[in-house]
C-alpha cells in the first residue's frame, strides 16, 4: 500500500467559474505509479468546491453554475458574513470540498462523459488543490 | 491492507427515481472477506448520483426528488444545454456522484436508519454502480 | 498501513445548528499515531450531516443553515413524510453524511479557514460522529 500526496495551483478568472482539473489529476496518478486505488481531490478553500460532471459541452458547467446562482444569489436580505460572499460558501458546502475517484489499470475510472472540475464561487483568485492517491 | 473491485448494473423505470442498493453493496463487503475498512460507491454517469437516506418510509425518497424538482426544475429559461437534461446534470453536482461507508466486523456501518441509494435523474436508463471495498 | 476507528457524541441545541467538532477529528488523528493517510468523518443519521466551511466568524454558519432553509423550508405543500421532518432529510442528502480530509505530518491538512461541522436539521437530538483514519 503507496500513499502519494500532491498539490497543484488554480487561477480563476471569474466570479462563478468551474475549471477542468482532469489532466492534473490524471497526471499525478500516471506518477505515482498506482494502478489499484483511489484518488481524493481535495479543496482547501472556503468559497470554492470540487464536483465531477460533464467536460464535452461547455453548456453543462454554464447551466450548473446559473442553477447555483439562482439558488443562492450573491446578494440576498438576511446575509450576515460582512464579506459578501455569504453565497459562495454556502455553494461550497452544497457542492462539496473533496471527490474520490477509483484508478484501475493505473488510470482514473471515470465514466465516460465525467470530468473533474475545480468550482470556483468566489474569484477572480489563485488557488490550491490537493491530491493524494492511495493503493498499490 | 486488501482492495477488491466490483461493478453492478441499476435498471431505473422513471426519469426521476431513488433505487435502494443497500444489498447490492452489502453483498460485494460480504464476498470481499474484508472485515475493517471502508466502501466507496461510485456512479459514473453525469445525470445521476450516490447519496445516503432513510429507507425505511418511501415517503422520504419521495419528498427528496419532490424537493430537488422544486428547486431545480426540468425547464427552466436560461439553460443552455441543448440536451434537455441540464437539471439532470445539475442535481448529480448538489447531490454528489460517490458516497463512503465505513467497514466494521464485516459489515456496512451504516446508522439504523441508513440505506445507500442510487440516484436517477435522467431516465429510465441501465446503469453501473462502481464499488471499492479497501481494508483487511 | 493502520486503520484507527472511533465514535464520539455531539448534542445539539437547536433545530438547525453547525456544530464545530474540529477539535474532537484533530484529537482522534493524533491519538492514532497516523501521520499520512486519511480521515473519513461520517455521520449515521438520515436528518444531519457533515461539512466543512469557515469556522472564524459565526456568521458563516449562520448563513448556511439560513439559506438551507430558504431553499428547503421546514413545512412544504407536497411533502408526503408524516413525521414533520422532511426538510431534514433533504439537506442531509444535500450536504452529505461524510467528509474526508487529507492527513500530513500527524495532522489534518485543513485550510486556513477550514472547519469541521456537524449539521444538525432536526434537533436538539444527541448524537453521534464516527471517525476512520486509515494510513502510515
Amino acid at each position: 500500500m503507496k500513499i502519494v500526496n500532491e498539490v497543484f495551483g488554480v487561477s480563476s478568472k471569474h466570479r462563478n467559474q468551474m475549471i477542468d482539473i482532469t489532466s492534473q489529476v490524471s497526471s499525478v496518478v500516471s506518477q505515482s505509479g498506482i494502478t489499484n486505488g483511489d484518488a481524493i481531490v481535495y479543496c482547501p478553500h472556503t468559497t470554492a468546491a470540487i464536483t465531477i460532471n460533464e467536460n464535452a459541452d461547455p453548456s453543462v458547467p454554464h447551466d450548473i453554475l446559473f442553477t447555483l446562482e439562482e439558488l443562492v444569489p450573491h446578494h440576498r436580505a438576511g446575509y450576515r458574513h460582512s464579506e459578501g460572499n455569504s453565497d459562495a460558501h454556502c455553494k461550497s458546502s452544497v457542492i462539496g470540498c473533496s471527490e474520490q475517484i477509483l484508478i484501475k489499470d493505473g488510470r482514473l475510472s471515470l465514466g465516460t462523459w465525467q470530468g473533474i472540475f475545480f468550482c470556483e464561487f468566489d474569484g477572480p483568485r489563485s488557488r490550491r488543490v490537493m491530491v493524494q492517491i492511495r493503493g498499490e
